[in-house]
């Protein structure tokens, strides 16, 4: 497998490139990174920021306790506009009552004047632990700290800022020739655990110098999101807090209009981006040991492929047979089975990599040993056939090692 | 929580009095546990045998790939009629084939030939390995001498040889007054991963000396299995194999009629076999440190209450929380929160043991200490209260632990 981080992908005939700086790779953004001592240690504190006012879209967690800066967020992008967010990694702020609300506005107020903005313009995102108050004075303190360290570059050290129980920052961006023009779009991610899909499960921030009308940029988003953050889980469970915001300041002065080559074009770059940065999170899972693909082809429709995907990729005995090398590929059916998707027993193939285990529902005479060295991978792939439709879906994941147990048994104390 | 096998049960002011001997219990009934060789040591074969025609009912697994001997059973029961149940361990005999069920019908053939039986009343069950052909020479080589040693006293013999990666023998049996008459329940269990609801995903085989009609029986089984087996979950992954098969001889002499008293006292002592061999089997969950029961209340129907208690019980984060005694309890309401039950956060409470966390949303000053020495136990309940109706349910679980990655890690090779 190619990494488009590497080597660039062809669009349409076009080169889309790679460049560095997620947030800060478009033009007109500036972002920061700073210690505020929310966390025991490291950076906890990512302001990003426009010069110009921006079209803005998010995405958000459908768990029906929302943290208190998913409903703040939710609400101010209704507007479709916005120009900065403050994120801060240590502390949740979820289920912290009406004083949860307050304390997000609070924080958002800080940086709103800091920087001279409406703070209706400032959208707020926290992870980290649930129940416990946001430490509101630090956070301050640490606003005042990164406004004054803003810069053009400063896109790695917000993706920095907002990691939990990550081992590395995640970042992606990609510059597209739009005509004349050249438009970049870049984003950093969060995301190791409490990873499942029905929204990212995790925080991510987009920045784009593209000129688009907020209702297009949030259809985008969408689409983008569904193939991408909603086809990836770690250890299926969704988050009071996930939450995938853009923000587009139209500083590369090219236009992206409904229906064109542009938005296509637009669109490709937007849904890598987010794909980057999903497989970063599949690979970083908690305790992960392997990045683990499964595509599931020939399903009723795409959604039963989709289920039958994230059932095997959720299956707890499928992920501790992945980490340990076992090829006990009946696990992998018996989740499929388990799904819910339309499944004719007879007509299921199954392949680990290359290696054909199941042909038409009957186990064919493969080489156990083969079997084995694939899944030794560090990067493999599991394909399903259900031989019925022509629904297709992949899935983003990682195996289930003693390090998700030590590191999520450990967490809170 | 005092242990009902100890105490006995009053049910409507007569003792419902627990006996020993599982599936032995009730009168006319024999069986063996022999070595035959499918697993690598220990007993691996199960023979269950009635003096009489018994009526039988089962239920089995909603998985669409169906292990051949769930799909022979599953035929076999539709007369509502067997006398003897053969079961191995060590392999599933599931996703075989056309093979697989020649292999079934051969073993059920032998054992009918040995016991002078027609093979029609002798119903398969295996538990193992998915996808690698029955030892079916072994296996009829282990009738022989099951056979051999059928006895009144063999229960816990059969108890034994149908563990896989169990850490103990799952009985459980009750004696209950009907009128001047007395009837016995029985039955053994097996199961400690791929254990989910919507069927057992266990083998589990009940016997009794009722004389109850087939209809009734698989009703009252039904009834009995819904907050039961089907309120336990180990791992989230539903096997391929699970049945829970019962079988009713009669010799008591005390016949069950629909709407009677006499059904009303033996669905209790079916219910608390049933109860009993669930909470064994979340006791015994793969590498379980701790067993959990999850009880979920005010919530807008009983279907709501069980997802929402199930996606506690599921939550990967939660299980690991319990393991390290961390009071991470945000985790349990974020889980509630993603289960699609109606949920309206200002009305949700929370406890754990005694220690009440959340009053309608809104965290309380509780002693982090109190809640960490509940976590402790051995043995825990967390309770939630939805606030908006009447519907309760009660699931039943454990812990997440480094040994349950070993133990699947490790399984097959």
């Amino acid at each position: 497998m190619k990494d488009p981080r590497l080597c660039g992908l062809e669009v349409e005939g076009r080169q889309m490139r790679a460049v560095e700086g997620g947030v800060t790779a478009a033009r007109g953004f500036k972002a920061a990174g700073v210690r505020c001592g929310v966390k025991s240690s490291g950076l906890d504190l990512a302001l990003i920021c426009s010069e110009a006012e921006c079209a803005a879209a998010g995405v958000f967690t459908t768990n029906a306790f929302q943290a208190a800066p998913v409903v703040l967020s939710r609400k101010r992008l209704e507007s479709g506009c916005a120009q900065a967010v403050v994120a801060n990694s240590g502390n949740a702020n979820a289920i912290t009552g009406e004083r949860g609300l307050r304390d997000a506005e609070e924080v958002c107020a800080a940086a709103a004047a800091e920087l001279g903005l409406d703070p209706e313009k400032v959208v707020p995102a926290s992870t980290g632990i649930i129940g416990v108050r946001l430490p509101v004075e630090r956070i301050k303190a640490g606003i005042r700290e990164a406004v004054a360290s803003l810069s053009a570059d400063g896109g790695p050290r917000a993706a920095e800022a907002i990691l939990t129980t990550d081992t590395y920052a995640k970042l992606s961006a990609y510059e597209v020739e739009i005509g004349e023009k050249s438009v970049r779009v870049g984003g950093i991610a969060k995301g190791a655990g409490m990873i499942s899909p029905n929204m990212a499960t995790m925080l991510c921030f987009v920045t784009t110098d593209a000129a688009i009308s907020p209702g297009l940029l949030k259809r985008m988003l969408v689409e983008a999101v569904h193939t991408t953050f909603n086809c990836l889980t770690v250890d299926g469970d969704m988050s009071t807090n996930d939450s995938v915001i853009v923000l587009a300041n139209g500083c590369s002065g090219c236009r992206i209009d409904c229906g064109t080559e542009a938005a296509e074009l637009f669109g490709r770059a937007l849904s890598q981006v987010c794909l980057d940065l999903a497989k970063a999170i599949a690979r970083d899972g908690e305790g992960a040991t392997k990045y683990v693909e499964v595509i599931v082809d020939g399903a009723a429709s795409a959604e039963d492929a989709k289920r039958a995907g994230m059932a095997v990729a959720k299956s707890p005995l499928v992920k501790t047979a992945l980490f340990g090398n076992d090829p006990n590929w009946g696990r992998v059916l018996c989740a499929v089975g388990a799904s819910g998707a339309r499944v004719e027993p007879d007509k299921v193939s199954l392949w680990f990599g290359d290696v054909q285990i199941v042909n038409n529902g009957e186990p064919t005479q493969f080489d156990l040993d083969a079997v084995r060295s694939v899944m030794s991978c560090k990067d493999l792939q599991i394909r399903v056939d259900l031989g019925i439709g022509a629904g297709r879906a992949k899935v983003y994941t990682c195996d289930l090692s003693y390090d998700y147990v030590r590191i999520n048994a450990e967490y809170h104390t």
